[in-house]
């Protein structure tokens, strides 16, 4: 088989390929580096979409609301596209497969994309795969598309809240919600969800979360918005629609504003950190290329150190690689 | 409280100080900028200790078989450090408790030093801090030093294998010999141990790891030291003289031999690289420093990319950071 370049891909996905924006989707993922200028292009043209950052502690409900969000705007007639983020599986190298399954009944629809991605080593190459994951569907042509993390994990967290509206969904009982406080998950909300909401033991976590928000836990930018928390039942289908409601609220309420400006800028600042992490660390992988063999033979005699070699390594690698902008 | 200069730590830990040697491996696991010409120095005059690295999937006995290793070589008047490497937990953002737990009566004898450490975030620093600590503990003098890691996850095989003598335990039952190859971890090892050896189930697990060692799986630069396969039972005691014994003749089979320096090299490599992903990422960390606002802007606004903008930024920062080195 041919290497499709990936500019004739972009085109090809333009034209409505769904193969070709799983293609480039996967070269994103491994980070290809014939795929960075298409992707760089992408980036420019993306911003139409409405990105959607969905997460949680496990067992929080996540991709059933997902599923059940994804079947409210497909009868709106919008075009959805998911990035489910999964914690790295070890022993198969790739994403678990459960919300895979759950969303099958997604998965025939034309107007529905799904891609899950596996988090990755610990290069944070993850955070911006799957922000060139959500590019590719927004140029795709795919109205609102929801990012769905685990919300475990620095990078987890974060990569959710590098959205438009950021949503924020907490189970009843189980001391989800403290669990939750403690892993800095709660104050990234734009939006609380507490999800199953059909249990008896709801109620004391919507007045948790709300009592939570009185007390001015949430402050700083996000003033200008007042953080809802709505309760659905993703078995009876209570709240998806004032869910939804909300959501595009909170679209409109950072349109065109300073709120909304002040958060495109963290994300892009985000964005920018992520990339320059991947394009720092992709040059100092183990088998990338081979490292100075006098530096590594100096530092297992002990005649040096490794902040010295590795200062020293760097000032050399960069000045290679970087000399025209440096220049 | 004043802060005492890690040099002055440093002198107080050659003095037998084990409260200085805390602080130092602390300061070396927040990555404190003012301890890093002491850690280079500490670099400098380690490599006396014999370091085991020691891993295996989760379940498979380690900690235990730790606990056993360590009041055997204490009997042998042998001062023992013990490095334990356990999965971040994100609600607490610290080590779980457990393996120390088990350890408690180790924990009162003078001549062994137990220090756990959480596996942070995704920069990849936690394998420097390791090593740090285990440098530290050298020339504390501690004379063998156990690096424990969870066989899950690249950078906890890798730093097990960032050792003298790489040990792998595998539990019999439950397959987990299967995961443990399809982990990567079985490769590493320079002695495999088959714990929990009292059970009926274990000989089979004895015969296959045997088997596969014979199968050829293991050539290349390890065909100079023949891997052992060792039956441990921490119940009943037995293997753990025979294991103490295999440890000592791989310490000399790779003392001052082509083997040996290879090893030690591919090991500078692997510091090398980890303490370069360091002094790289922690100049591009949200807080450190503020991005230019001017490039964050361009992005928000799409007129600039973040491949391109990541790149400036690299360059910029570098240029700031490594002008002597460059110069």
């Amino acid at each position: 088989m041919t290497y499709v370049p990936s500019f004739a891909l972009l085109e090809q996905l333009r034209a409505g390929n769904t193969w070709a924006l799983g293609r480039l989707i996967s070269r994103a993922e491994a980070g290809v580096a014939e795929a960075r200028p298409a992707l760089a292009e992408v980036y420019r043209h993306a911003g139409s979409a409405h990105v959607i950052g969905l997460t949680g502690v496990p067992g929080s409900g996540k991709s059933t609301l997902v599923a059940k969000l994804t079947a409210a705007l497909r009868k709106r007639g919008e075009k959805v596209g998911i990035v489910a983020i999964d914690p790295s599986s070890p022993y198969s190298g790739g994403a678990i497969l459960g919300d895979r399954i759950r969303m099958t009944e997604l998965a025939n629809d034309s107007g529905v994309f799904i891609r899950s991605m596996a988090t990755r080593g610990a290069t944070g190459g993850m955070a911006r795969a799957a922000l060139d994951a959500v590019d590719l569907l927004d140029v795709a042509g795919y109205h609102t598309i929801i990012l769905e993390t685990v919300g475990v994990g620095q990078d987890e967290v974060e990569v959710a809240h590098a959205s438009d509206t950021t949503v924020v969904v907490s189970a009843p009982g189980l001391g989800d919600e403290i669990q939750a406080i403690k892993a800095g998950v709660l104050e990234i909300a734009d939006i609380h969800v507490v999800s199953k909401c059909d249990r008896d033991d709801a109620n004391r976590t919507l007045t948790d979360l709300k009592q939570m928000l009185t007390l001015g836990t949430m402050v700083g930018p996000k003033r200008a918005w007042a953080i809802p928390v709505v309760g659905v039942s993703s078995y009876t289908g209570e709240g998806v629609d004032d869910l939804l409601g909300r959501i595009a609220a909170h679209r409109q309420a950072t349109a065109d504003t300073e709120l909304g400006r002040e958060r495109r800028r963290r994300v892009a600042e985000f964005r920018l950190q992520k990339t320059a992490e991947t394009l720092l660390l992709e040059r100092f992988t183990t088998g990338a290329q081979p490292f100075s063999p006098a530096l590594a033979d100096s530092l297992s005699n002990r005649a040096s150190d490794p902040y010295a070699a590795a200062r020293e390594l760097i000032a050399r690698t960069i000045r290679k690689e970087y000399s025209n902008d440096l220049a």
